[in-house]
Parts: structure tokens; sequence; C-alpha cells
């Protein structure tokens, strides 16, 4: 058996999908989770907004002793995806303690710039 | 009634706002807030310098289970911005808890750069 | 004798050794460990992947008092390398506290993009 | 009387000044020091190497309700400064709690990069 380690709960407040992309690579987010334990991990993410009400109840599976390497746009909820050009938070749930890393790839210009931050954990 | 996440005050040691730009996106810096409670925060802004006195009472609503990503070339104290080009310091107070990450895009050349850090907790 | 500093056990979910280089330099991540401590440290990693089993046990000495800054692509178990283009994680054990950053640059395009994240700790 | 935020001891893994720059810019690193408090902090920053002794007791002044932007190519000891294109980490204690941050730019290709991390403290 192998522990879990982090914690269930964690927020970035600092969420962006470019609209646009130009060079060989495609702008992206990911949230990078990593799941040290014995059981899988279901996550239950929510997206909060400047001027909506939140996203909620986006489920994904993180499996026992697995990292995820989520990109933000195939997150969707009754289909629906997260709107890009637009500022918003993200909150991530899980059953098991996790730890997660947010990082984005902006290609709007010709080269790429990175950013990443771990999240911020609330135990 | 959803919980308050994260703490009521939060640092930024490196502040910058670039003086010029010059690819297609505008250099900017963003302290972006998340409130996950169901009221309103109050915050509460302070900019401090290498030379001269902070900036005090800079005053920002975050509405309740919203995120708000601020320009801090927004902010203004008597109707004076930060000063371009000058590193400085930033204190967020919020009378309910936040979570607070700070991201600077740089586009003084003609690419653009990224960073970004997790503002840190006061307890 | 000089104290011992910080955790013995960190987490980066957001490992990935970038497939090409196009500039004059060549894309790379680094793991950067600080010793303090009057003693070598023996530091014990993991690589947690995707869609298979972790790499377990690359074994990595820092010496009392020294830093290493360790290029991912460096690291071998049983004379494999991490695989490149490939999303993982990484776990660092250490037997003496130690302090863990992580930072990856970028050269996929032609200028290069830096990103760094100090590792996650647990008490 | 303003009340010392932060703590009195920080680590920084990752230091690197790049050897060369090429675009308006030049290439450098910065520990940015936030004192809220009301009294002066005096800083002792020490610099760990891969394969030799540390560099000790370089002594910086933050002053009260002031931040500081260091740049590391301006620290010295005994008139040497810390050499370029070498990996090292960074210590910095300080006689009242202060905030430390470390951002570095790089601009040793045509376009420049960013990277930040807040230091990792120590309680």
């Amino acid at each position: 058996m192998y522990k879990q380690r982090g914690e269930k709960l964690w927020y970035i407040p600092d969420g962006y999908i470019p609209e646009t992309s130009s060079g060989d690579l495609t702008s992206h987010e990911s949230i990078c989770v990593l799941n040290t334990s014995s059981e899988d991990a279901l996550l239950e993410i929510t997206i909060f907004f400047e001027d909506r009400d939140p996203m909620e109840k986006i489920m994904v599976v993180v499996g026992a002793r697995r990292t995820k390497h989520i990109r933000t746009s195939s997150l969707q909820q009754d289909g629906m995806p997260i709107p890009v050009g637009v500022p918003y938070a993200i909150e991530v749930k899980s059953d098991v303690s996790v730890i997660v890393q947010y990082s984005r790839l902006d290609s709007t210009q010709a080269e790429n710039a990175l950013m990443s931050v771990m999240a911020f954990p609330i135990q």
C-alpha cells in the first residue's frame, strides 16, 4: 500500500486559455496532478469566473500511482468547454490526497512563453 | 453558504510595470484573486517602494463566488497610478479569506515573456 | 555542525523533457537541490507516468554544504533515461532535509522560455 | 509601529547568472525583499556552489516599510562578485521577518524569458 501525499483541496486563481496560437506549438494550460497512492483519485473541478456563476462538478480520474496532465481545453460540463480569452480560476477537490501544479504555454506571439505555479493547498 | 478559503493577508515582493510594449500584446501585471465564499470580499491594497513611503488604502471588491484578475495599471490612489519602470512590492489585505496569485506578461521585446507566483500568505 | 534545512520529501507534478531544441541553448529541465547541512544527502528519485508503472530508486548524492542542479536528462535507471516528449511527475526523497526547486528551459521554438517552481514539501 | 511579516530565513536553490545578453535588456536575477516593519532589516546572504565552499556574510540593508530588489550581480564578498555561468543557491537570513521572492530575466537569446518563485521559508 502506497501512502497518499499532498492535500484534497487546491486552488489556482489565474486561469486563462489564450484565444489564438501562432507558432509550431498550440497555446495551452495544464492542471498537472500526481496521485502517489494505491487508490485511484476522483477529482471534482470547479471553474470560477469574473461575471457569471461557476461551472461545477467537472469530474476527472487520476489512476493509482499515476500522474495526469489535464489540458483545461479538454474539460467540459454538459458538452460546454471553458470559454477562451476569459479570466477564470480553478478549484480542484479530490477524494484522496494529491499534489497539483498549474502550467501555461502561451504561443499567441511567434515564440512561446511559459509559466508555472504550485497550486495553493487547503489543509 | 459557501466556505471562505485561503488567507486574509498576502504579499508579493516583486512588482514591476514595464515602461514599454512592442508586440501585439500590452505588457501588464495582474493580481489574481479568488473568493470562494458567499460574501463579497473587500480588498485593501498597499504598494511599497524602494525609496518613498507606501501608497496605502487602495480598495477593490471581489464578488462572492467570483475571481477578479486586477491589472495593477488600473490601481489608483487619489487619481495617481502606480509608477511604471519602478520596483515595488504588494500587500493584499482582505476582510474574508481569499487566494492570491500574481502574474506578469512582459512584451518589452518583440516576443512576450510570462511569470507567475502564488503570493505569500500570512496566517 | 551546520543544520539541516527544509524537508525530506518533495513533489513536482509537471515534468516534461521537450523532444527538440532549435536555438543556441538546449532544452532542459533541472531539479535544483540545496543541502545546507554538514552531512552528504542521499536522494532517491521516483518518476511517475500517465500510463505505466513508476521508475524507482534513481540515486543521487548532494554533498554537505553544496547545491546540485540535476539535469533530468542525466537520470537513468538500469541504463534507461526518462523518455522525452512524455508528461511525468517527480518524487525526491532525501535522508537529510534539503530544499528542492524545479526549473525548465524550453527552446523548442527559436527563442527560449523559462519556468520555475518550488517543489511541494511533505512534512 | 508596523508589524514584521514573513520569516527570518529563506532559501532559493536555483540561482544562475547568464554569461551573455543579446537583446535590449541585460540578463539579470533579482532577490526581491519586502520589509513591512518599522525597523530596518539587516540581511546576511550566503551563496552555495556545486564544487566549492560557500561565500558567506554578504550584508544588505532593507529599510523600514521598504522593498529592495537586489541584483545578484551587485553582491560582493571581499570585492569578488558571484561567478557567472555557474549554478548556485542562495540563503537569505534577516534579523527581522521579511518576505523574499526570486526572479530571473534571461536574454541570452534574442528575446527575453522570465521566471519567478517565492523563496522557501523556514519557520
